[in-house]
């Protein structure tokens, strides 16, 4: 049984196997003689072989392999990636798919959408947080000078197919920082998925209620004017914490930034009187006892101020999308740094 | 007097002087604290002096200047000014203008495309290829492995500023270099400006006219899936010729591939019974007339081969978009190599 939502022209498919998805599959592919299947070294190993098994033999796949993790996003990584397609002759008429997380997700579209001006380009990505938030919503990038997502486009895909099954292949680190994302979705937009989350419901009901989210929060604002900031919650300081890790090589994700964002902003939320305090002492507890004390426990806050004033989201100030309540959120509140460096020592030991 | 058109959402305003655009440009850029100025070393010599004066003083200018010349088109060049531009902490409330030619409106567009993904552009285009042709239509990019503009993507400018007196900044040959696309407008589109062109009407006229071409062909199929590829002609054969010269380090501009792309094709047209043997005739006598012997002699036509094969209108044959008749042009006209080194051969010495 799959599901159907649209993202601006998008459709997203959701279903629990991907051999549900054989018809669809050979019909979306059939006019291509040959497809570019974009992996990465642990998709390539846990997720080529089932997605080849459910492709069409007669189409032609020509696997482009990047090293797994964050550093492939970079435009090194990209230009060679472009080089194969080059070297291949690839031409507007072949088409790209994104075979994997966030990370090949990101550079696929990033590569799809400048290769030539713009081939062809589908998903199916295979962790839970390329799923519910990084494959949707049209935005690709690479991190430049240390900076994430610093350089990108919009670029919508053809199609996005979720096959929930390849979540079995993640370990749990992989799947915490998926659902790091989901939590995000219930506290800025969803009240009964964050109830859902507190009990133990089907995995599968929480995927679609966390995908319905952003699709929502996207197709409401896809260049994000305004609505779209929602999703930042957690991201601003969460990002500035990512580009310090990954500028000082500490070994942190995507989601466990963004956690520990989530608290230091649901911290500032309060302080700014925005949110009660039942409120933040109810998303500070649920989010500690999920995911556990944050990865960062030392962070020098000199260091993190330049992450913090390189933001994308800035004007100037820095910005933040704040909570107001479990399940709504407010765009464009402003802060200084000494205001964040409060609500962050309260969680974080600042050097 | 200010004539004003529209390519999708973009307003292209066109006019003689810069100083008479002066309360257009007071208006629209109020709104910035500060804008990024990028320009060539050319531009900034003779173009920048002039533009500063129109400018409103209490706006903060900060320029960026690369060097001249087709070399700059590359992404080397965008990461040097996008590292400009984080240096600068450039937001997604600056701009970007771009002030130049067609290599400056190229790269700038690809610039502000990708920076935190888009930030505002505009582009004041100094030379004839520019404003009759190369900044209109919302094609930025790069050359990548010495193909021409084989990585980039569609980008609108919020306005496009059109003051022809910049054209007295040319030497001929810049000047012939627009020229070409000029020709090339007449023979695909408008059998008028071509008899303007052999007679000797004001130049501001056919400039607006040649404009209203690219304009109007433009609209019709943004994205080039049909119609606008009739834009190609001469170009198939030229970008090759010019990928060939680039990878030769022979000194050729884009015009002077294209007058000899033109000549090729046209012949290519003839050979196929599309175009009359008095239309080909005409066409490749007045431009000879007008341009002057190919300036590439002989070239290895082996070598130009990968090049013809890499053309980014490809798919899998060689696809050429050619004249019917002086006015009219057909896009999808395939043709082996065999065919192509004929016609080529009756203008230049292949090796």
């Amino acid at each position: 049984m799959i599901s159907k939502l649209n993202i601006d022209s998008t459709a997203v498919l959701i279903s629990k196997s991907l051999s549900d998805f054989e018809q669809e599959i050979n019909s979306t592919f059939n006019s291509f003689s040959r497809v570019f299947l974009l992996m990465d070294a642990n998709t390539h190993l846990h997720c080529f072989p089932e997605f080849q098994k459910t492709f069409p033999t007669n189409i032609k796949i020509e696997p482009i392999v990047i090293p797994a993790g964050e550093q492939s996003k970079s435009l090194d990584q990209a230009e060679q990636i472009w080089q194969q397609l080059f070297d291949a002759n690839a031409t507007k008429s072949d088409c790209l798919i994104a075979l994997g997380g966030g990370v090949v997700s990101d550079v696929g579209g990033f590569v799809a959408a400048l290769y030539k001006r713009g081939m062809k380009y589908f998903v199916f990505p295979t962790s839970l947080m390329a799923m519910t938030d990084a494959a949707l919503g049209g935005k690709t990038g690479v991190d430049f000078l240390q900076i994430k997502n610093s350089i990108g486009v919009f670029y919508a895909p053809e199609k996005i197919v979720i096959a929930t099954d390849f979540l079995n292949t993640l370990s749990e680190r992989e799947y915490n920082n998926g659902l790091a994302e989901i939590y995000k979705h219930a506290i800025i937009y969803d009240r009964s998925l964050w109830d859902d989350l507190k009990s133990d419901v089907d995995e599968f009901e929480i995927v679609q209620k966390s995908i319905a989210v952003k699709v929502n929060v996207v197709n409401n604002d896809y260049h994000e004017k305004g609505e779209r900031k929602i999703l930042n919650f957690g991201h601003t300081f969460g990002h500035a914490l990512e580009s310090y890790a990954l500028t000082n090589k500490i070994d942190l994700l995507h989601g466990e930034a963004i956690v520990t964002g989530m608290i230091v902003e649901a911290e500032l939320a309060f302080d700014a009187g925005l949110l009660s305090q039942e409120d933040k002492s109810e998303i500070v507890n649920e989010l500690s006892n999920k995911f556990g004390k944050p990865m960062l426990a030392k962070v020098d806050f000199n260091l993190m101020t330049e992450f913090l004033l390189q933001d994308k989201k800035n004007t100037h100030q820095i910005c933040f999308s704040l909570p107001t309540e479990i399940g709504k959120c407010e765009i464009n509140q402003f802060f200084s740094l000494e205001e964040i460096k409060k609500a962050a020592s309260c969680y974080i030991e600042l050097l």
